[in-house]
């Protein structure tokens, strides 16, 4: 069985050394987050996620979720008693604010629960996991009266949130949405239509769940600007604010599913069910945006997540596992064979994972510090500035993260050759569920849609403008004995401004320009956004080995991984962008049939 | 339910204007390959996989094999029917010499077989795939007595053949194998000890079962130069050449797979089974290698098959799908919403594809005919120059055919979005699949270390050299008006000389060189192989449009997928190159131990 062991010096690093974040101790939430406490917290989380959760996954996943003829849900065994755990231990109430019984600690902390939860055990992260985008959308947009009615609830991990968009024929296009909401007479609505692919929608491990759903008043207008948002729980409150009234909707099945398993995914009808709007009607789409904005980046941490739980058992078959000998003669010559780990086409793999995953982390952490900053920042420029980054990454977190981690569990899994793809082994399981990441909360091409249709215009490019500038300040800037790092990196930095330039002029030519080459460029802003954090861990390992203190080991590898990076990933810029500029005209020359027929 | 319709039109296209067989009908079993023949033989094919292998693929993969208490295994609902039929059809005959009751068809009509059932079923194909395999083994390495007992039963496809190889501690790594196998006073052999990954091991389409197993006689020397081939029948045949008694062998287990669930992959115990030396003791591997370099072109084929399968369904889905509005405006403003196929990253997947899976089936015919010219060329110059092509580009066409293949299907399963993701749409079978194609009959890394360590060093470096001349030439003579494609390939050409020159320069300093490049190494050949496909049929169809004849758009979609390739993946070879130039440094440099810890 996989194991799972919480990369908790790594985490104290990005946390205290990248991030620093004593640094802004002035910030609500922050001045409670002492380097004690954090490093208390943090060890918790990983001890829970390493010996509670991940225990679970491999029988979750070959177990799944049982739906019962009355449309009750059994999560698979296990589950409950963790989750039971996960509550009483107060994880739900982690970054929820104080006034909802939340503990009121900095955003990052709750990525980084989230990517030890995701390492664990993936299908038993969603359950809290969608709760926390449902709590995130309630706190922006609801009433103060459902505010205190259903977040202490959730806060408290005792109902559970999800969120209901997509239908069978509307995932992509929300335009087409078909479920209706009817304003009765006491000014609830009756919910009717229904929902697929609601991750956590029906389970036994809450009292209560709060769906979220987007539908259609009668009388809206057409396309996205005809949905509104509504709450419709499971168990409608009572007078004390208990779970009342079943309300008229059920999980019609669960879906069989590639991975994830573990997770109920279910078809959910709403039959007249009772719902209550979130904010005004024909305003659901913004409210929404909130909740995927949050869940898109919990999403690009659940690809880095599983990526780091498949490099650690892929590591560990690589000391152990025993064929043929190095190519510079037997390392270990009293055995039959050596480890794999002697092989360089093994440790590039190893590398290749170790650059990608320990450097998305950091761009992770540092994005949830952003969105700290967005929220609290000191000033409205501070403020401004986080927005800019964050909004302009999600979508590279989210899709270049999720690419990452998926590829990354594929690689481990080649290490594992042939046993890598025998179930019991677990290897397998790891590319199943991390294939999940690049699909939903808008698949990755959707990502890159976003990114260069939207982020990188808006405002005139100025998040764009904001970011190049940081990146090509931090390449001046870095420690001589980094130079081939800086050159490395200021060299995609020219890549991405050329193809930034050739794809908006194209663009302006060409309406099928901008998604001819989005795919390219969401890589390269990956690979250029991952570069600029080696470049600053790098920085700081340089520093810590020239005062000569401890842990060179830790800081050398950083110096490592960062070169490593440099010098096999980041030249690929120049081959991304030669995919930009080559424009959409092979793209867009076949007739559509022509894809279909034999010709 | 996934569909399959075999691309016959591309197949002839590939084998009467790109390979042009009928220029070689001097030759043994190509003179009875007419056009008309060929064509009548490859519909029928097409017909076969598609109506009856193909669907029965899904519910394969559901049900899988069972094994009963006895040890005996049942193949999944149809699978002995459809068996039947295929041998019935005499299918199994098809490339095998006459004088064993083959058809004698060239090599190239087995490959088309190969690819067509693999992409209708690939787990149902691997039980005569094993079969062809074992054939071709006994073909060259068995005495007459052995091939006239054993080939006619299993060209007529009434007993199949297997390969044992892969022992649970011993996989790549074969001097670690330690089954046993003792003379007996009667010439025959006992044979003891356990195979895992027994493609085909055990199952209910044959009278009999022909196991090739690698053992080790009790005084020979360590390591792969002490490894014997033995024949080793389910049943031992009896004086008639029947199946007689039961030998001493058995399936214990079924293997738990991510994929191919419907072939039986056993675990096979040899308990003093009897078993009949094949050649001389102590010179087995040499014999499985003759088995080994056809499986892993076959292994190739598997993964453009499934590509190719996955593809079709991909761009049916393009076409049907309806979600959103392309970005020039409503394609079908009369509709909700316009299909799939009108976005750009969607056709990206799909050009991608395409030029991918049509590029490497060119390639994989013209491997095939190069195994045909390497037996049957008309003159020792012939017969050398096909056998150094062919060797050059085994590994990588099992290599880099698998690993397209397997991105093929990901993409194509990424168009589905969430439905992708469901089991009952069946694209994520084509992924699970496709996965094991890179992995089996030597994981990539170790045919990339096939391919830089060995074949383009030997004689000299002869076959690359060769390899690169004729690609040079035909870039020299390209058509002027497909200047673009010959230059874009003669670039990577360029890039290849200088990866070769680096690698070779470094590998000469440094033993862990050659292995720290050879995974891009591999990639690099891949994509000029392909290259070089594309330039040859981009040069046939721009001749036809010339000509003005027939099937335009056919023609039309063949320069536009030549010109995709030459724009998108050809100038990869400049960022492979500079990955292999890195060299060793950055892979050797974390000691093994720091891999596992937290530092």
């Amino acid at each position: 069985m996989p194991a799972y062991q919480a990369p908790i010096r790594d985490t104290l690093f990005v946390l205290n050394e990248v991030l620093d974040i004593q640094h802004y101790a002035d910030l609500p939430g922050f001045a409670e987050a002492s380097p004690d406490l954090a490093e208390a917290v943090i060890g918790e989380a990983g001890r829970f996620a390493s010996q509670v959760v991940a225990p679970i996954n491999q029988a979750g996943d070959a177990h799944g979720c049982i739906r019962h003829a009355d449309g009750s849900v059994t999560t698979p065994p296990g589950f409950r008693q963790a989750f039971t755990q996960y509550r009483d231990g107060g994880w739900t109430t982690l970054t929820a604010p104080a006034a909802y019984g939340g503990q009121g600690l900095p955003h990052v902390f709750g990525t980084i629960l989230e990517e030890y939860l995701n390492s664990a055990n993936m299908g038993f992260a969603m359950y809290p996991g969608l709760n926390e985008g449902a709590i995130s959308a309630l706190l922006a947009v609801a009433s103060e009266e459902q505010k205190a009615l259903y977040l202490p609830h959730m806060v408290a991990g005792r109902w559970l949130g999800t969120m209901n968009l997509t239908e069978p024929h509307c995932g992509t296009d929300l335009g087409l949405m078909r479920t209706r909401a009817e304003r009765r007479d006491d000014g609830s609505y009756a919910i009717t239509g229904t929902k697929i692919f609601i991750s956590s929608g029906e389970h036994d491990l809450a009292e209560n769940i709060v769906h979220l759903v987007l539908a259609r008043t009668p009388d809206a207008p057409a396309g996205t600007r005809g949905i509104s948002l509504f709450i419709v729980p499971k168990f409608l409150p009572d007078a004390d604010g208990r779970p009342g009234a079943r309300n008229a909707l059920a999980a019609g099945s669960i879906e069989h599913k590639m991975g994830i398993r573990s997770n109920a995914t279910c078809v959910m009808n709403y039959d007249g069910a009772t719902g209550f709007l979130v904010g005004e009607e024909c305003k659901g789409l913004s409210a929404m945006f909130v909740m995927m904005n949050a869940a898109r980046l919990s999403v690009g941490v659940q690809g880095i997540a599983v990526g780091e739980a498949a490099y650690q058992n892929g590591a560990a078959y690589a000391l152990d596992r025993r064929q043929g000998r190095a190519p510079t003669g037997a390392a270990d010559a009293a055995a039959p064979a050596d480890p794999l780990i002697v092989q360089p086409d093994v440790r590039r793999m190893l590398m290749d994972a170790r650059s990608h995953i320990e450097g998305l982390r950091a761009l992770a952490y540092w994005g949830a510090l952003q969105v700290d900053l967005a929220h609290h920042g000191a000033s409205p420029e501070v403020r401004e500035e986080a927005e800019d980054l964050i909004g302009l990454l999600t979508p590279v977190i989210k899709g270049f993260g999720s690419d990452c981690g998926f590829k990354t569990a594929v690689d481990m899994q080649q290490i594992w050759g042939g046993h890598g793809y025998i179930a019991e082994n677990g290897m397998d399981q790891f590319v199943r569920d991390a294939r999940i990441a690049m699909i939903y909360e808008g698949a990755n091409g959707v990502q890159a849609m976003d990114l260069v249709g939207r982020k990188i215009t808006a405002h005139d490019g100025r998040a764009l403008r904001r970011f190049v500038g940081i990146v090509r300040d931090a390449c001046a800037g870095a420690d001589p004995a980094l130079a081939p790092l800086a050159l490395s990196l200021s060299r995609a930095l020219d890549d991405l401004d050329a193809a930034t330039g050739a794809l908006l002029k194209a663009a302006a030519k060409d309406r099928n320009a901008a998604g001819a080459g989005s795919y390219a460029y969401m890589t390269l802003v990956g690979i250029v956004a991952v570069g600029w954090m080696w470049l600053r861990m790098a920085g700081i390992a340089q520093a810590r080995l020239a005062q000569g203190g401890g842990n060179a080991l830790f800081y050398e590898a950083k110096l490592h991984c960062a070169h490593h990076f440099a010098q096999r990933r980041l030249p690929e810029a120049a081959f991304l962008r030669v995919q930009i500029e080559a424009g959409p005209d092979t793209l867009m020359a076949i007739p559509a049939e022509s894809f279909v027929s034999a010709g």
